[in-house]
């Protein structure tokens, strides 16, 4: 069966995020003032497995061995059916 | 009042994206068969504004003048209050 697991990978609190600033800051220089911005990548992956669940562990798998950094990124992992 | 914009940047249907390409790839050489691999990126954007309204105008603003590209770029917004 087909799952799609949506991931969502961002930085851990507190880590620096200069792309997030260099943004901000490029807002506000077209007159957009605003009180924080904080980026995050999504991954959809379809994979073909017997369930959700095995869905959800392969995506673990996926973001601790590839997509994410596991020193100063978190991730959230969301099957859908 | 403070309000934050969740603006989810993704390519256009059709579009090929190499990045998504070579991460699948990469994924097939570590063992995990996909079925298929998009990405997006995802900013929240907190402001002070009178009303969600005008959080989710100053956001498509945002999104037409710097964050996404209307050639190669979709994008959906959601308020959250």
């Amino acid at each position: 069966m087909s799952f799609t697991a949506k991931i969502t990978i961002s930085l851990k609190e507190g880590m620096l995020d200069p792309e997030a600033r260099a943004i901000r800051h490029a807002l506000s220089n077209l007159g957009f003032e605003t009180e924080s911005l904080s980026a995050a990548r999504v991954f959809f992956i379809t994979m073909d497995v017997p369930g959700a669940g095995d869905a959800r562990k392969k995506a673990e798998e996926m973001c601790e061995r590839l997509l994410a950094n596991p020193v100063i990124h978190s991730y959230e992992i969301e099957v859908q059916g």
